[in-house]
Order: structure tokens, then C-alpha cells, then sequence
């Protein structure tokens, strides 16, 4: 996947970043050290440290490519799709066609990134920048539907929707069934659900407890109050 | 713990579980094997598996005997609160001060407990037991309390607020705050948060959306079906 167009700086970075996923993947994250990857990549361990400064680093320029690609390949469904659950049906399935090349990767990796003090949880201050990518989409998601939101949401429901989607990717992570066909039905559920509470949240009634769930994850997950305090800037 | 007045298997059976629980917690779980259980508690290998049949039902048993403890810990606010969220909060708070001894264990464990298809998972068919003690605390719950369920939820609301209660187990077990003070906060805000949600649903407008929750669990859940069968018969 290195491309001989981008700058040599770019190959290299992704070399490295390639050649980490591999090794990660055949020995697993613990036992893959910086020293073999830079030795697989066929770079000084000096030069793996220049575009990576640790392990955790990785996983967040992994973090960062699969936010990249999902940003892309949403674009068919958010352009032409105007029905709220169309819409994030079609966001949440590509998001598992992106990611189902690293499924195994992912469940020997998910006991380091389920602790939320962890660099490598999607929560972590550290994973900001994916997350911010990640909301974003879920941003669009909501803006170009055709469902009416309450002003007071706008800024929350992305918010909560991705969320949702973690909780579809700690299912996904476990999921053995072919092609992770659950995982697909999941996510078509998960979508009518979620369309179904966004609906909902018009009744004036209901925002309090809207607002209240995400005040509750926003409070005790390390990252999401960042996240917050970012959006507001 | 071994009570000398229980019979002699009973107080057999105790000591290779408090065993095994000592065992799992200074060598971790996956180095230990029934044989060297046997060996520590002074019984042959055939007998500590004639009492425990597997490790899997070595943590079985460990989750009855929390869910026992639990439920003695639980009278005195049951039989004394009336108001859903202080009766909430107490049942939560209780279990986070009987599972206090184990955390470290509980840590070490996750990973084999997070995979859903696993028998150690609180979601699997095995641990029906103890998870149909857990739901019966939440029943109890909502019952003596003085709000009011609409009928088509009485016997799914106690299952989401046990799932809810599986939202803080989980957050606890990566809480690294002195005594876990923050779990403490949490029980207390979901506690909130939860009676919010039962005087809400009380709105028809929104009970569909509370069904859809609870099909949506029992569906991809492997043990929830089964005990969603259970509760009928």
C-alpha cells in the first residue's frame, strides 16, 4: 500500500507503521518490540523512533489511518443518503468492512485498550485526534439527515452515537460468526435504534436525560471531557 | 471463612475455591491448574474435580458465593428504603464493597471474562445462576419501591438495570482511584440516572424505545435469551 508518489518521509512512516501491524498481528502487541520493527522495516531503531516515539504511537497512527479511510468511504452514503438510519447503517458497516482485515489483531490487542487509562483506548487523551475524525463523521451523519434536532443536542447526540459505535466494536472484537454477519445485523439494529431515541429526543421531556447520559460519560471517561471542552473552542 | 459447623463436603468444597481464589490472584489465572488447586488445598486432583468439574467452575462458584453475599449485603436498605434511587444506589454500593477484596483478581480475569462466548462472561448460559440471583436483587429493586412501572416493563426493566449495574463492574475493574472512590461516584450518578429513565418510561410514547433496548441485548447476548426464557416459565 506504500504509494511512490508521496514523499519519501510518508513511505517510510508508513513502512514502519506496515511493518508494525504485521509483526503485532504474527507475535502479538506485548511481545513486539520498537528494536524488531525498526529491524523488520529495514530502518535504524533510531530513525522507527524519529516517526513513532513508542508503541502506543503505532497503535495511534493505526487509529488514525483506519479514522482516514472510514472518513473516505462513507462518502457514497453520506452524499447520496438523506434518511437517518440509512445514513448511519451505511457509516457503521463500512466502518466493519474497513476493520475486518485487523480482526484478529484486534482481539489478542483489546485487553490493552479496554482499560479507559490506557494511551490505547479509544477514551484516552492520546486517542484524541482519531476520535475527534471518528465524531465527525457522526456529525454529518446528523447534519445532513433530514431529522429535526433539538438545538441543545446538536453538539451531544454525535457524540453519544459514537459511542454506540464503540459498543459495536467491542461486539465486533468477539464476534466469530462468518464475515461477521452479527456484527452486520448489529449494526442495522443498532442504526434503527438510534434513529428511533433521536426521534424520540424532540419531545422536550426527554433532553434532560439525553443531556444527563452524556454528562455521566463525559465525567468518567479521561478523554471525552477533552473532547468536549474542544468542540467548544 | 470455613464454617466448622457446615457439613464436611460443604467445607471441602469452600476451601478448594478459596484456594483457587488465592492461587488465581498470585500466579493469575491462566498459570493455574486444577492440579496444583488440589495440591494447595491438601485434596487429590479427582476430588477438588469432583467438587469443580473445570477452572470455568471454579469462577462460577466465585460468582455464586458474590451473589450470595450480595444478597444478605442488600437487606437492610431493601427492607428499609422505599425511594427507587436510594434503593439503587445502596444495591450497587453494596457490591462494590464485596467485590473490594477481589479487584486486583478481577483485573487480572477480564480478559476472559470480556469475550461474551466465553462461560466465565456474566452473559453466558453458564453463569445463569448467578446472574438470575443478580436480576432477582434488581426485581426486588423496583418492586418495594414506591415508583410506578407501566406492566409491559416490569420484567424487563430489572434486566436493563442489571446490565446498567455491568456498565459499573466494568468501569470498576480498571478504577484505580483510592477505596475506588469514583465507582462510588458512578453507582451513585447511574443510580440517578437510572431512576430518571424508570420515571420517564412511564410516558408511552417512550416504552417502545425501552423494548427495543432489551430485544436488542437479548438478541446479541448469548445468556440473556435464555434467561428472558426463564423468567416466562
Amino acid at each position: 500500500m506504500t504509494d511512490a508518489k508521496a514523499p519519501k518521509s510518508e513511505q517510510t512512516r508508513t513502512l514502519i507503521l506496515e511493518t508494525a501491524l504485521r509483526l503485532f498481528q504474527e507475535r502479538g502487541y506485548d511481545k513486539t518490540t520498537m528494536r524488531a520493527i525498526a529491524q523488520e522495516a529495514g530502518v535504524s531503531t533510531g530513525n522507527a523512533y524519529y516517526y513513532f516515539s513508542s508503541k502506543e504511537h503505532l497503535v495511534q497512527g493505526f487509529y488514525d489511518r483506519i479514522a482516514a479511510e472510514h472518513q473516505a468511504a462513507v462518502r457514497p452514503v453520506l452524499d447520496k443518503e438523506t434518511d437517518l438510519q440509512a445514513r448511519l447503517a451505511g457509516v457503521l458497516k463500512a466502518w466493519l468492512d474497513i476493520a475486518a482485515p485487523y480482526h484478529e489483531f484486534a482481539a489478542q490487542f483489546f485487553k490493552n485498550a479496554a482499560d479507559p487509562e490506557s494511551p490505547l483506548s479509544p477514551f484516552s487523551p492520546e486517542s484524541e485526534h482519531a476520535r475527534e475524525a471518528a465524531i465527525d463523521v457522526h456529525r454529518e451523519v446528523l447534519a445532513g439527515s433530514k431529522s429535526k434536532v433539538a438545538p441543545e443536542l446538536v453538539d451531544i447526540l454525535p457524540e453519544l452515537m459514537w459511542l454506540s459505535q464503540m459498543g459495536l466494536v467491542l461486539y465486533w472484537v468477539f464476534d466469530r460468526s462468518d464475515g461477521r454477519e452479527r456484527s452486520h445485523r448489529l449494526a442495522e439494529r443498532g442504526a434503527h435504534l438510534t434513529t428511533r431515541g433521536v426521534s424520540l429526543a424532540r419531545f422536550r421531556v426527554l433532553r434532560p436525560l439525553v443531556l444527563e447520559v452524556h454528562e455521566l460519560f463525559t465525567d468518567f471517561l479521561p478523554g471525552m471531557a477533552q473532547t468536549a471542552t474542544a468542540r467548544k473552542r
